[in-house]
């Protein structure tokens, strides 16, 4: 007798999704962020993208960029498009040192490790530091692709409050302390000391030493995470943590925000036993970072203008920042307040209270707008009130009109909440884990 | 009173390498290859290096490549050059769908994942599926990448034993059902199904049939690494294990051995659900594969006759595996024995009873040759009496060369054994693992 249709067995094609002990216990920590549920309607064409973090590299030669990819494959193709060392080419690290000299690191190239970009370094760190239930310190708000790099190591985040210089090195030392009591290990401070994605703030350079004592204090290891460091808009870049203590710091870096993402180039700095490990590591992830990115990279450092490069691209930014700033001036309820970035891509505002950014968010993509809800941020749910704005990719008048229309949507909300009272709320209002730009 | 040198602290330099408590559970497991430690010594002109496994690319056309690149740039740099989605480049994703047409592939482009290699598939899938002390099978020996995985997310690999037509499906079945009955999981078989690394073997037809059965009955998940699938010198290319059931095998195909591996391009096709995982850990690990290395790869499948490359990097390596085979034939004495591959990059020897692979190759890079030891591709000790011959690297004449010094050591070594008695043994012999060439 034939099966009927009701009677056949389930098919096969489904019994992976069903059987979900089939996975790592890690596996559970990775689910989609709030970031990338948003791009798909962010990046239609009518709508003002201030939520991705991509930068504007529609400014570099793309003559000067082909004709030296054209030479590259023709001096040196072959050894460029094999295998090479998994640590990195090394006239790519001896260059990597100059580029790291204007935030005053002194290091030897062998320290150094090349990375599929700066998230990979992280994630190697992570790897070889990072039991299930170990502890680590970030910033609150944090980057949130640092955010998922932890919970893939199934590490629980502990955040620590800012203001608009950054971490508080009083809640810091109490953070620690309160873990360590706790009997948890803390295994690093993640910082991103500079231009701070989210929020855009920096740290002075009195809270670097201090923080840097609170760790030695307790014996942990800080992972300097410095994309944005040579974009700053006013005087010389800031003194990078690890310039002070080498033994102590982890420095990662990245060409993506200098140069352009898309070649996947980032390194990490490491104290010489930490570079050992994260060699091993990178050797049984990808067995080497792209070698013809790797070469690249290299040959644009030695043709090109590259501080040159940088110079036009802060520039560049700093209007964008000006134009944004500008507009949440002009537009902008008095309620409201937002952080006042020194370079990097990123503005960090708290919505005037009893609204929830992440509520406001389809009626902001409605009114052709697009930002990221603040708790994207927070490894704990908080940072309902907040939002991050991007100034990044959009020119100077979108990000003028995608403000007006995002103030129109807050003026909007704080009507409905006359009327009807306060928006439904996360579990945290930021009021334990404040955030800068409150003031 | 000033401290002298001896009272001083120990210097914070020291203190990570000293601290190895601070390191992750799992950095234990990140050692150094063997295959590493030779490569510094394999890598001098002087010697004949039969140890690597890098592809011999210098029969790419660089004129073409070169201004393929250079248009790349100038036609779409911008994008080119960017961020772009984690689970890779769509249109590269509907290229392989081409490229694996071949080995009997038919899918949608929407369950591909564009991985830094088919190394770090192998990284993000181990990453998704296996906890501590989960178990996977592997045959014995294995690709010693892939162990360095397995090693550094704390799998235990238990190896099924091979011989000449590959993995032994009653062997396999034995081996499944004893994990399962002690308690333990099975989260994959991991096979190399085409021109096997380290022994170059296939399996046939019906061993394919009979490999998916048995991990049906078992349900065992498949993950059929195929690197070398279509560098076979005779006929047409196998059927691949994932053709015949969809839902059970996640192929990892790569671009590096069929066009170049500096670019860094592999893939994963995977049933939708582990799909998805798949590319939230890929956005974890990397945010996204490099974007400019997937245009380059889809630009040169688009413009160069890549199956005409395809067959004439095939011809190269035939002749070089022809070359070994003779030399072997002609230089080494009766008792060694090898296999015979059809196809791939290597040759997998076993040295006369009472000899050491291990043992015996410093006194081989003294003689100017260079090899692996078996034992680097064994997770359990064994192999010590076999050793991996690459033939896909030096030319014909070296390959002939290298296996006359090759031969001469180990006629040393036995006149050494008649002398003396057998050399120093590693734990197995391959008696309870046996490879295969043994016949």
């Amino acid at each position: 007798m034939e099966s009927t249709p009701e009677q056949r067995p389930v098919p096969r094609e489904t019994r992976f999704d069903a059987d979900v002990a089939r996975y790592a216990a890690r596996a559970r920590g990775m689910v989609a962020s709030e970031i990338r549920a948003l791009f798909s309607v962010a990046n239609r064409p009518e709508v003002v993208s201030l939520a991705g973090g991509s930068p504007n590299i529609s400014g570099l030669p793309l003559d000067v960029v082909g004709s030296l990819l054209n030479d590259l494959v023709l001096d040196r193709g072959v050894a460029a498009m094999n295998y090479a060392v998994a640590q990195g080419y090394p006239p790519l690290r001896e260059q990597i040192l100059e580029v790291m000299r204007p935030v005053g690191i002194e290091a030897n190239a062998d320290d150094v490790v090349v990375t599929v970009g700066s998230q990979q370094a992280l994630d190697l760190v992570t790897r070889i530091f990072c039991d299930p239930g170990d502890v680590v310190i970030a910033e609150a708000p944090s980057y949130v692709g640092a955010l998922g790099v932890f919970a893939a190591y199934q590490c629980d985040v502990v955040h620590v409050a800012m203001d608009d210089d950054g971490l508080i090195p009083d809640h810091l030392d109490t953070a620690i302390a309160s873990v360590i009591a706790s009997g948890r290990r803390v295994k690093f401070l993640y910082t991103i000391p500079n231009f701070q994605n989210p929020t855009g703030v920096s740290l002075p350079q009195e809270r670097r030493h201090a923080i840097l004592e609170i760790c030695r204090k307790h014996d942990v290891l800080v992972v300097e995470d410095d994309p944005y460091g040579l974009l700053g808009f006013d005087g010389e870049p800031n003194r990078a943590l690890r310039a002070d203590d080498p033994a102590r710091v982890v420095y990662l870096g990245s060409f993506s925000k200098t140069f352009a993402p898309g070649f996947r180039v980032g390194w990490a700095l490491a104290p010489h036993a930490i570079r050992d490990k994260l060699v091993l590591a990178q050797e049984s992830a990808t067995l080497c970072p792209p070698t013809f990115s790797q070469h690249v990279v290299s040959s644009y450092l030695e043709r090109h203008d590259w501080r040159g490069q940088i110079k036009s691209f802060r520039e560049m930014y700093r209007e964008r920042r000006d134009a944004m700033l500008d507009a949440l001036d002009d537009f902008m309820p008095a309620s409201m307040t937002w952080t006042k970035p020194g370079g990097g891509f990123f503005v960090w505002a708290t919505l005037p209270e009893g609204l929830d950014a992440k509520a406001m968010s389809p009626r902001a993509i409605t009114e052709r707008v697009a930002y990221v809800p603040g708790t994207a941020f927070y490894a704990d749910g908080y940072g309902s009130q907040c939002l991050r704005l991007s100034y990044c990719f959009p020119p100077p008048e979108r990000i003028r009109e995608g403000v007006r229309r995002l103030a129109a949507v807050v003026e909007q909300e704080l009507e409905l909440r006359e009327t009807f009272g306060p928006m439904h709320l996360g579990p945290g209002r930021g009021v334990e884990s404040p955030g800068p730009g409150l003031t």
